[in-house]
């Protein structure tokens, strides 16, 4: 335990929001005589943090005024601090169908209704002024831009009733936030610290569970388990490399595993302050924040996601983010470390890229277990041999 | 960095303390013309301690409103936080022949003048209460209680002005508060970890020492270099390990080492409380208080040293305690660990008594290099067969 910290967090705005459905059946009937409109998979994603309280206060797709606010402020225009908008865009064509609606449905790609949206407005979005704002990039190039671009330029605004979880992987991971406070109670555990990661554990970010671990009571190993980019490790080899390494090298007593349903935006350092908000509504004290968290190519600078906490005063963030330096093997000091921890010279450290990982893997090669657990390991060349047979 | 905290914290109760006299020349003369009295090694400490503003806001030795109101709330008559008395005793032949003075001169043992005190008051201290109150005991084994017994029935308060410092050893070492926080600013450390010791630095120690740099900007490795046990490491040998392991594990530019001219009082987690509000003044934001911190024999249970923080709110002690378990090397982990992040039987763990250590060092063993570094095992046993010598 670091500090005295007796309660529990409240969530962000100060009430967790739970946007199921407390009347299925009226809203399923209501439903079926609704305008559809059909969704992307990060529309669904959004529902189901909406949903599960992980957007708290949010209670559905953001009006323009807040709108407005988020991109010159990155707060809600009621002040409370927000860095995303969460939007539901579509283009003119489904625009004109839905115009004169005062409800409409959501469906998933199946067809199946996912959820009632009550529409307050409907405004064309600054695609251009967004993107900057957000992504502090408009090329295309950024997978967060062109899926921003893609979208359509109205947004329909309004409050969601979510009909049934619309991410449904790994259903018993999926506690939300309520039930995952839950837990934390039932645990005894008072400080609790968040990491997010959308890869495996390796030994680097193992150490710095670890090392983040040894000053709380709790680590919640929250991955990303909506969309991400096309290069990254499949969702189920990921939930197989965590389950292990919780298994194998860390205290059951003092870890959970909980999937975070959100897709990536890559937005950064606003995305490093969503990713705490939401972490926030899980109970959670801490945040791990490291080195171009959510960052993708060389939109951001190395260390922005964690300098942007400075903009605010730590109450009104509330969660208290942990950052960290990258961490490698280093054979002088014979452990783990980091270049503020290890005074050695880099000849000594064992850093293996993205790059040169995949190609190991792929060659069938084991990793340095000084790099990566054997056990992990051995789950990742597996899941390249299997991708190979089909 | 952890959360946002910008600016340097402020000394406990405000305002930084220096008892050294402005006025040397003509305080030396005075203090010729006063009556002197003679003080213990410990004396000299807590003068050193008052002189450098380690123990602001006191400006002397405790009146007996203080006295009463410590031993009572663990705070002086105006409110603050003080978990300890910091008195002068003295014998009934002492009293008797300073009992009409209003200012008289503290010699060292070698009979030179090293402060002048303005006495404001002088009371009949409560011996028996006092160790109850701060040793928790009133037996004479424990080392604090027999000091206190020892020492005299009558308590000289009154403010000091001191002429030297009454510790010189290590001088370069002891650059007291206002020269530390004055280095901390230098190096634009705004969160610095401070690491309280009175053993040399082995692998547990040196991992939960990184573990805390991981997250703050800084390092102040800060020993207890007054009046120790018999049986502990003498302060010189253990300067040596404390430069070896700085130079030869830890990154430069992290790290500081300054001595604490303190005795050890042994007072448990009454003396975590006053060795955390020392680092306060000397500028620190984070301190570590690791199991049976201060302690000595099996006066206090494991955790009462971190578990006495939650007696006060967070904002009235002002620096962040950080509570450590004990920590180890693991086999299966192949890895320093603790029992918070290692899930592993305790027959991979490599854990070596005080004792055991004492006896391989005289052995001439080398210790393993998982428990010491080897840089450290050979200065120990150089000292030990230097003992042997002499």
């Amino acid at each position: 335990m670091m500090s005295n910290n007796k309660c529990s967090i409240s969530p962000h705005g100060g009430t967790l929001i739970n946007c199921f459905s407390d009347n299925l059946d009226g809203l399923s009937q209501e439903a079926n005589k609704l305008t559809s409109i059909t969704v992307t998979k990060r529309v669904l994603c959004d529902l189901e943090m909406l949903a599960i309280g992980a957007f708290s206060p949010l209670k559905g797709f953001t009006g323009e005024k807040d709108y407005k606010s988020i991109l010159e402020s990155m707060r809600l225009s009621s002040g409370l601090i927000w860095p995303v908008p969460i939007t539901l865009q579509v283009n003119e064509e489904t625009y004109n169908n839905i115009k004169n609606k005062n409800k409409i449905v959501l469906k998933n790609e199946k067809g199946e209704s996912v959820a009632v949206l009550s529409i307050t407005e409907i405004y064309k979005a600054d695609l251009e002024k967004e993107a900057l704002s957000v992504f502090k990039t408009n090329e295309l190039k950024h997978p967060g831009v062109k899926y921003l671009f893609e979208s359509g330029n109205y947004c329909i605004a309004g409050e969601v009733k979510v009909l049934k979880h619309t991410y449904d992987e790994f259903t018993e991971y999926n506690t939300g936030c309520e039930g995952t406070r839950k837990a934390f109670k039932e645990k005894g555990w008072k400080r609790i610290v968040a990491f997010q990661t959308r890869n495996p554990v390796h030994r680097a970010h193992e150490y710095l569970l670890k090392v983040a671990l040894e000053t709380v009571d709790g680590l919640l190993l929250h991955p990303t388990m909506g969309e991400t980019k096309d290069d990254d490790i499949p969702a189920d080899i990921r939930m197989k490399c965590y389950r292990e390494i919780l298994d194998k090298y860390f205290p059951k007593n003092r870890t959970m595993l909980v999937v975070m349903p959100a897709s990536m935006r890559y937005a950064g350092p606003k995305e490093a302050i969503l990713h705490a908000i939401i972490r926030k509504n899980y109970g959670c004290t801490h945040f791990i924040v490291g080195r171009d968290h959510a960052g993708v190519g060389n939109y951001y600078g190395t260390y922005d996601a964690q300098k942007i906490f400075d903009e605010f005063k730590p109450e009104e963030i509330g969660i208290t983010p942990i950052f960290f330096e990258h961490s490698f093997y280093c054979r002088a000091c014979n452990s783990m470390a980091s270049y503020k921890t290890c005074p050695h010279d880099s000849s000594e450290h064992l850093i293996l890229s993205g790059t040169k990982v995949r190609e190991m893997l792929k060659a069938g090669q084991i990793l340095p277990e000084e790099f990566t657990r054997p056990e992990i390991a051995k789950i990742l060349i597996e899941s390249m041999k299997e991708k190979v047979k089909t």
